[in-house]
């Protein structure tokens, strides 16, 4: 059995059906581009993965990279894999075509980086941050930095990562302690030690660039006295070759549950005499710089967890198809044949579920990468602000829901199989063990739920809190118009209504009363208006679907259609009505985890 | 940081407050024993558990065992640790004295074996597994079969298995195709092959005594047709030495996700001249008497998932409690030091969460080594079938809920190490994947809710049913009694209520409609009845913990009982509640996964 990567039906439903990503192809910057193109890219990725990736990835899990106190040993397939992924052109696909990229739309890319994401998971990872690197740097660098760390970056002779996480702040990046020196020269030099650095060594590529976040000498406390600098690991000469070794160390690798395809290291910086850091923007300004990298690092994580239950569904799915087992209920006839497992109604629960958690997952995913390249290159000033507001605005749900529910998916893909769903013979257990990291890293779930209630509802008199309402809007008043989904479209005003009645609760509570017991469920929150958010989006998946069923289609596409169809009924029936426990809790400002003291547990 | 075991405050808390263990020493069988006995096995435990099992667990967990071809080899340590076991006679607990045994109550034998069972995962699936396939043949075998098999195996010298699965049969044991033949001696040789035989091959002991599902040549199709025998790796000769290697061989290993300190084996029964095996009780009732061990078995998965999670949370708690990190978000002072995690309400509440489920868990596990003592030794005949058909009926539950909150426990132990969670300088991993093989080993969670709906509701005209119930009601006319938690018995009799209902809709369908909608959503009842069991198992911590505190206890003792109180609240706040979202979808008949076609995925 060759489960297929992704289903490419599918993906071609949400790019073009559902978000028009045609439409895209009318914008100058995209002017060269059709469908034909984003579908080659697509298919070129395809091929980069099923080649390159697929016939590795239980090796590389199996092989974790080892250090042996000077250089970082991984098997080189790894490296063949991520050149062939750069030589492709798909490790910088968004980018300037005079940078070397292919000048896709995100959404667009976004598709394309899906079939890599499936099949080469946390390889994917090397050139997904060194391409989110770049783009920090083009967007707040100086031309010389431009010149000199993002071109050989974009041509995949560099590298790039984030360094944020120190061993003794954790999520609390208001007491980072790693330090930077003016040195007089327009330099700095940075002393300190970074934890959990994704790619932070390696020998994929000639050089790795380092963001860094320091705080300057004499800087303020806490967040506001960050800065963000460039630090790499060899110095560049002015001619672009290579200069002297930074003072940039790897201190070990960490062992990871998952996510073996890439190096997660804890860094020492300025052990000797100080790695030389250049500033990036101006001192104390670091951490909105970095939140540049940060939201679009957060909207990669819930790509990664919707595609990595995108792949563990089509594998399990394949699964049940040709396994047979056991009889339906009302079969009393031992002499029959087994059914495949497919037949059982809670194996189809275990595979509906799948699919509504992980198609509804990427289909948001998707919708963040069309309002990124809204908030660039929508024709009006508008449209972009309104872009920029509702990508920010969703983004913890973004980076969230997918993180919850991809793992689940990737739980049921092992039930599915059973026992054969625990061992390495099938990927399905690995995928599980890769997608359990994305509900940590980039900001937990918690710190994500704190980010929506706290933040980014009340943000510019709850701006972006209503323009998503308006979006959700639009949809129902479409969908009220076809009795297919007329239903559904009820549902989640109903819905709508328990998140504003609740949002009101919360911030009447937040404004008046103990704002730590008012934050106390964020999480609930969190989860509340994410199956809100993902009822929307399978309900516009449900209009797409049944104008198209009206169309009178191919009779494949009639059967696809209707397990889109299927699958938003799944979603409301099963899903979206567990908004009323979290809302009951919310409302009544339960105070079951507040008040529980320490000594008691 | 060295986090306990387990918190032998709660389980000293549970067996004598919550289950009145002591006083199973009023019963003959174990009259020799007293409260002081029984905390001095779980000393012993404990002891073993710390000083062999502790030191190798991760070690365990990263060197799986090999095959060369002709034998296993597994580190040794294992083998020091399975024989510190047997030495300390904590390998049979519940076995009569003259065989070996200490003769303790199944209850207190769980909580002794809670210990060794957190510290050495499924290391101790060797003697458990030993253990049960002891009781099986004492219980359907000839005394010439105790004799020469079960004695050596509570002295430690044998070990026993279960072989059941098969390659391509799985969960469909009505399809096995392992076949037995009349070998004219009274003896059969059985020829097939089984998969994923726990402890199938290993050098730990002399010889391994595995009891295999087969069928007899001519016998009915289906389950009816199953027959139960002894199938030794040597045989034994009179005298009790070993004789000659038998036909039974080890094919391979299975590289399993966790739980690697026990292999997992695909056995070949006969592949020369059939191995020799020997009939227990008669032919074609093979399956009743392996579900004597089945059973056992099953209650075994559910001790084992409450265990592991009751470690992982022991081991997140310490380290909340330990490990500072940002501030609340009433404090907006940077200048402040970092509070510990444990203070943020968001990690209270996985913490509270991981409490929950993992002593609810635990404490239905003990319920149900209670009545397996009752329905041995209970005093009077009534009593005995009482508790016989209660654990009958309980018995998918017993096993379910613990598999699926057990995994769910260890990931919120994850979350609250973060990205620390997630590699192995700490266990949490580790019992992540350790705890997944829960919900699929001895009977997956589709097939118990199946068993629960389709047999153990209806069984005996719902004698068990209604007895669970009636159960439920006097715990909740007790609590009725104390304003403490009368409002919990309040909220238990709405559930009861809705449970009530709902059962009653489907057993309607049952009966009148289509049986395979009827049990479409099978899954959703199993996890209804399974949080109103455990629902009612904490108000009974509850009626305890308030007595306890209205008797105005020791300092640490109120703390103690609070936390049992708030424990109780979250359950009844943040997932009882879920019961009304199960309870629609059930009630509706909903048929979204019964219509979902296959073609339409």
């Amino acid at each position: 059995m060759v489960a297929p990567v992704l289903n490419a039906r599918d993906l071609e439903f949400m790019l073009y059906e559902l978000f028009d990503a045609e439409a895209m192809t009318q914008r100058p910057r995209y002017a060269d581009h059709s469908r034909e193109t984003f579908n080659a890219a697509m298919e070129t990725a395809r091929t980069v993965a099923e080649k390159y990736f697929l016939p590795i990835r239980q090796k590389v899990d199996t092989n974790e990279p080892t250090f042996d106190g000077q250089n970082v040993h991984m098997l080189p397939e790894i490296k063949t894999a991520v050149q062939a992924v750069i030589e492709s052109g798909l490790s910088c696909p968004t980018a300037d075509y005079e940078l070397g990229g292919m000048q896709l739309p995100r959404i667009a890319a976004n598709a394309t980086g899906a079939f890599l994401s499936a099949a080469g998971g946390t390889m994917m990872g090397y050139t997904g941050l060194t391409n989110a690197n770049c783009n920090l740097i083009e967007a707040h660098g100086t031309p010389e930095q431009i010149e000199k760390w993002v071109t050989p970056m974009r041509e995949g002779r560099f590298a790039g990562t984030m360094a944020m996480t120190e061993p003794s702040a954790g999520s609390g990046l208001a007491d980072l302690t790693t330090s930077a020196t003016a040195h007089g020269d327009g330099t700095y030099r940075v002393a300190g030690n970074k934890i959990f650095i994704s790619g932070g060594d390696h020998e994929l590529n000639e050089n790795i660039v380092h963001l860094v976040l320091a705080r300057v000498k004499g800087a303020p406390k806490g967040v506001k006295g960050i800065s963000l600098f460039i630090v790499p690991k060899f110095l560049v000469n002015d001619d672009g070759s290579l200069g002297a070794r930074n003072d940039v160390w790897l201190a070990g690798l960490f062992h990871k549950m998952g996510g073996r395809g890439q190096t997660s290291c804890a860094m020492s910086f300025g052990e000797k005499d100080g790695a030389v850091a250049y500033l990036v923007g101006e001192e104390n300004q670091g951490l909105r710089y970095m939140f540049h990298m940060m939201n679009e690092a957060r909207v990669m994580v819930g790509t990664a967890a919707a595609v990595t239950a995108m792949t563990g569904y089509q594998y399990s799915l394949d699964y049940a198809r040709e396994r047979p087992q056991g009889r339906l209920a009302s079969c009393k006839d031992p002499q029959s044949p087994p059914v495949n497992i497919i037949q059982h109604p809670d194996v189809r629960r275990m595979l509906l579920a799948q699919k509504a958690y992980a198609e509804g997952a990427y289909a948001l995913c998707l919708l963040g990468a069309q309002l990124s390249d809204d908030e660039r290159t929508a024709p009006t000033e508008e449209e972009r602000q309104k872009a920029h507001l509702l990508l920010d605005f969703l983004t913890p749900i973004i980076k969230s829901w997918p993180s919850e529910y991809g793992p689940r998916a990737n739980s049921l893909a092992i039930q599915v199989l059973g026992g054969h769903g625990y061992i390495n013979e099938h990927p399905v257990e690995m995928f599980y063990r890769d997608n359990r990291l994305n509900p940590i890293h980039e900001g937990t779930y918690g710190v994500q739920s704190l980010d929506l209630l706290a933040r980014k509802v009340p943000m510019g008199g709850m701006a972006g809190y209503q323009a998503c309402l308006a979006e959700m809007e639009k949809t129902i008043n479409e969908a009220s118009t076809d009795a297919a989904v007329a239903g559904f479209a009820k549902e989640l005003t109903e819905a709508i209504q328990t998140l504003k009645s609740t949002t009101e609760v919360l911030l009447g509570a937040m404004a008046e009363k103990n704002i730590d017991l008012a934050l106390a469920n964020s999480v609930k929150y969190l989860e509340l208006f994410g199956n809100v958010v993902v009822a929307w989006i399978w309900l516009k998946q449900g209009i797409v679907a049944s104008k198209a069923l009206a169309g009178n289609p191919h009779e494949d596409d009639q059967k696809f259609y209707k397990g889109k169809l299927q699958a938003l009924k799944y979603f409301y029936r099963f899903e979206l009505p567990e908004i009323n426990v979290w809302s009951k809790i919310l409302c009544d400002l339960d105070d079951t985890t507040y008040e529980m003291q320490e000594e008691w547990f």
